[in-house]
């Protein structure tokens, strides 16, 4: 087991072409930082100011390729995050044509976010954010030697977005390409189920993972084990939860964020696009059933322990 | 406040033509039983037995309507569950052409579970189960003079099989019609957010709820809220979860309990059918994110504390 500092290379898209960074064996760690998916874009925005012009070409900065010795295509990579930390700043936002509502929500917006308190973060004078942090990009990278964008997900890993992949969890991903090429970017420094707005707290972060290597498994898509409760501390007050209810899952989920803006609009005098921000970064979907043919129930529940 | 006895009488439609079997006031509670959603079918079936036929104009026998006073369309009506208990037996089963992998599981299939333990249920000698108990069908009748099936759920609430809605949530309805004629049934024992087999454990309860009503409220489908954490005692062991990632969340959501029945049966030994019926009443499925198009992620969350 050895212990490494990866380099500070970025690289942008899912290609076997990158250069490796590093080479590492199964058990090693890896110290890491590593910038928010805007690069860095809104360091110095003050809420309420001008909003920075959004450059596409900078989007989701990835650490890695890190090649794994001995992995093949069909092996399975255990990622262990074992340490996160935050570093002072973050954002969320949303603009035109992006996230579960855009047509509820035309204009763009970007909410910075103070973390210098370390393990809460406060929202307006209503809210304050417990903060759960993870790396929303997490993945072996797929066999293409065309580069692909880092927004879409696959059964590679990649843009995940799974919330629970906090410190102590172990993400297994499956191996696409020789020597694995593992890549990871895109932290958070809270969210809930869903990233309804389309991003979460966007926060870069330090931190460590452990990196092993599983030739006896196999496995189509990413799979994950936590180490304990999911919620410990920010359930106590309990939930509040809206549904959607309809034949699709999709307008089912639209549904019930949009009844939560509804009701956080109302209950606590937020402005919708505040409440809009607050379900991405706490409010977690739920598929309640999806099996009442023709109509299935999506619930969002938020947490009343964040609401002051 | 009056307490009341919910009487005897079953209803299996969703119609304004039933004739009222009760008529109370907000803040009223009442005690009621009410028979599975297979209206005692399954009573002396004996696992491994010959299954008996169904019936389908006997599914869902429903408690109600019961009129609330001064109950207008447009108005909230609240329902609290104080107390459930279980009546020493359930059942858990699939049939062709339902669920969410009727491909993958054309033949019939029912599992007998003893309640008799109180707390929990053994699942043949792999699993134990945490009863939290609830009715997965509640809601104030549509306004239709017409008969509805009561298998799809509506904005008028009905079957959602929302797990949370256990003992101290207090579930909110839209009111459709005067009097609200509330209507009740298809209890369950225990489920996981999904359903995923189309059934949970489905055993009669005994219990009772509070009915309130309130006419300063507007909302467009159920809502409710949590008395606090959601899994308290059954998480302690963490959790083992799969993911479906793709440009449809119905097919993600298959692909994740595919791989979970997978996992069920790579490391539990389990039969595919037993793996189904126990994702269908443990599993919980969670929309991980719905914004990084064109893919979303569905996770499937396996808590391993039931697991032996």
């Amino acid at each position: 087991m050895t212990h490494y500092e990866v380099p500070q290379v970025y690289n942008r898209l899912w290609t076997t072409e990158h250069e490796p960074v590093l080479h590492i064996g199964s058990g090693d760690t890896l110290s890491f930082d590593v910038l928010d998916a805007a690069d860095g874009l809104y360091r110095d925005y003050e809420n309420g100011g001008p909003l920075p012009e959004r450059d596409p070409s900078r989007a989701y900065p990835l650490r890695g390729p890190i090649m794994v010795a001995d992995a093949q295509p069909g092996d399975v990579l255990e990622i262990e995050p074992l340490e996160f930390s935050t570093m002072g700043w973050g954002w969320t936002g949303f603009r035109p044509g992006a996230g579960l509502l855009p047509e509820d929500f035309a204009e763009p917006f970007v909410y910075k976010w103070d973390l210098t308190a370390g393990d809460t973060a406060t929202f307006l004078d209503v809210a304050d954010i417990a903060l759960r942090p993870f790396l929303g990009v997490l993945g072996c990278t797929p066999d293409t030697r065309e580069g692909l964008g880092v927004m879409p997900p696959g059964h590679f890993g990649g843009n995940m977005d799974i919330r629970d992949s906090t410190a102590g969890t172990k993400v297994y991903l499956p191996v696409q390409v020789e020597g694995a090429r593992l890549m990871f970017g895109d932290p958070h420094a809270a969210q809930g189920d869903g990233e309804v707005c389309v991003s979460a707290i966007e926060a870069p972060l330090e931190g460590t993972l452990k990196v092993s290597l599983h030739k006896d498994r196999r496995i189509s898509a990413p799979q994950f084990r936590t180490p304990g409760p999911l919620r410990s501390g920010i359930e106590d007050a309990g939930y509040y939860a809206t549904t959607g209810i309809g034949p699709d899952l999709m307008e089912a989920s639209r549904d019930a964020v949009r009844a939560m803006i509804d009701y956080l609009v109302a209950e606590y005098k937020l402005e919708p696009r505040h409440a809009y921000v607050l379900c991405s970064v706490v409010v977690d979907l739920k598929i309640s059933e999806v099996v009442d043919a023709p109509n299935w129930v999506v619930s969002a529940y938020l947490p009343l322990s964040v609401m002051r």
